[in-house]
């Protein structure tokens, strides 16, 4: 049996080689500047901070150091958001309360010295992110550490970042939503057969007919990502070559649902640990 | 910078990603029971071994704690061979004396223990071994846990154990003859442009072209490892299709270079630790 931060690495590493995975690095697709190589190293780079919180570590610290390690590789922010999913995952797990609510009392347990790490988090590679509300300029998490001072002074804990942040993202919403999504994809895992990577990329499609992917929202626009979740509904019901038309037409044309990457490795997470084996 | 048992893991993923690897799983193809994602799971798995030769535990424990971690997946025997080339190398490296002739140090001053610790882990898979000398079968691997005792009684190391297996097994010939072809491995690595995974894969080609692969000459005889080096003299002076013709070929026919895969991926750990970037 591996360990949570042994699982979380591997469903990192499974989540990217799934394929086809439309829009998104698979096993079979690199995109221009981020190639499949890029996820291999950020997993792995990841490893130390995961580790960290599965030893008992601050959930925003090791978050930090998890995305420090990640972004050490020449493509940018390859799992950032994915990360953020899996550190309170991780520690979840490691506590033997890997559940919607066990994750949900680590969230809600999280201190202004979480955020503040969330913040300097930011430093090591830039994230895609919508401008925050009017009145919460001041904690725009693309200030990264600038920002640390303010998130000092209202004194704003990791959970309430995440509640700034819940409408318009869904790395957010898990948090604040006791990660009902990570949950559903897990159970859809459990349910196909085959290897993990494609049951993976299998959910992935899924999940990506279901609900529009805010990380193509806040990039292309909300008619865009409704779009994308019509064309994958179709793409479900065709054969595999319409799955692989609408992977290389969203590859072409630089729409990558990442958030639902993001779920997806999350649900791997979660089914490694409840005993799926690769 | 990554430390030695990260870039080692990462050589790993690094190694079985490059494409088109002939006869080996690749980041295109899998054998019918070894998936490239139980190659993923064999990486992680090490992860812990090799952590604990960088921490200076000794030699023969780390490597079987490694292929412990390595075997905890539904495929087998993925990596033992590579990581038996990985672990002193990684010792090197944190050691500061990555060089043939620091890790020929490191070889000549492995142990009893070392050796012993070697045999168990012959007990975590099944690793496909030719006939020892008539003389030396009392010290058969494949007696796992059982061949001890005589190691013990006739006090034989690890560096020992290699020297009885050099002729037959080009992993034991780079333990005694000072890593010779995974250092030229790096320097060709280092030689090429564009993703060092597919820098890899074109070395594994180089390498595989220059002598007989001993797994396949284990499996099938000398002939057929003949014919496969010959076959991709050809190939590397022919174009893409060719190779991959030659690759779909190798899977076909059952024919798995996977020594010259091992060498690949110490090529890449030297590579990475001497400043490649992914």
């Amino acid at each position: 049996m591996k360990m949570p931060a042994e699982n979380a690495e591997l469903a990192l590493l499974l989540e990217v080689s799934g394929t086809p995975k439309p829009g998104n690095v698979d096993r079979r697709r690199d995109l221009d500047d981020l190639r499949f190589e890029h996820f291999l190293a950020g997993a792995v780079g990841a490893r130390e901070g995961l580790q960290s919180v599965e030893d008992g570590g601050p959930v925003g610290e090791a978050f930090e150091r998890a995305v420090a390690g990640m972004a050490d590789q020449q493509g940018g922010n390859t799992q950032f958001g994915a990360l953020l999913l899996l550190v309170p995952l991780v520690r979840a797990a490691a506590a033997d309360e890997l559940s919607s609510e066990g994750v949900r009392e680590i969230v809600e347990s999280t201190t202004v010295e979480d955020a503040a790490d969330f913040y300097r988090a930011f430093e090591h590679c830039s994230v895609f992110v919508d401008d925050p509300p009017a009145e919460a300029a001041e904690l725009d998490v693309r200030r990264g550490n600038e920002a640390i001072p303010a998130v000092e002074d209202h004194e704003v804990t990791l959970c309430d970042v995440m509640e700034l942040g819940d409408d318009a993202d869904d790395v957010a919403r898990e948090w604040t939503g006791g990660f009902e999504r990570s949950f559903h994809a897990a159970k859809r895992i459990e349910a196909l057969d085959g290897p993990l990577s494609e049951r993976g990329a299998a959910v992935f499609l899924e999940l990506l007919a279901r609900r529009p992917d805010t990380l193509v929202t806040k990039q292309h626009g909300e008619a865009v990502a409704d779009r994308v979740m019509t064309r994958a509904q179709a793409a479900r019901e065709g054969d595999r070559a319409l799955i692989e038309e609408f992977a290389d037409e969203l590859v072409d044309t630089g729409i990558n649902p990442g958030t639902t990457a993001d779920i997806t490795a999350a649900g791997l997470f979660i089914a490694l640990e409840r005993g799926a084996e690769v």
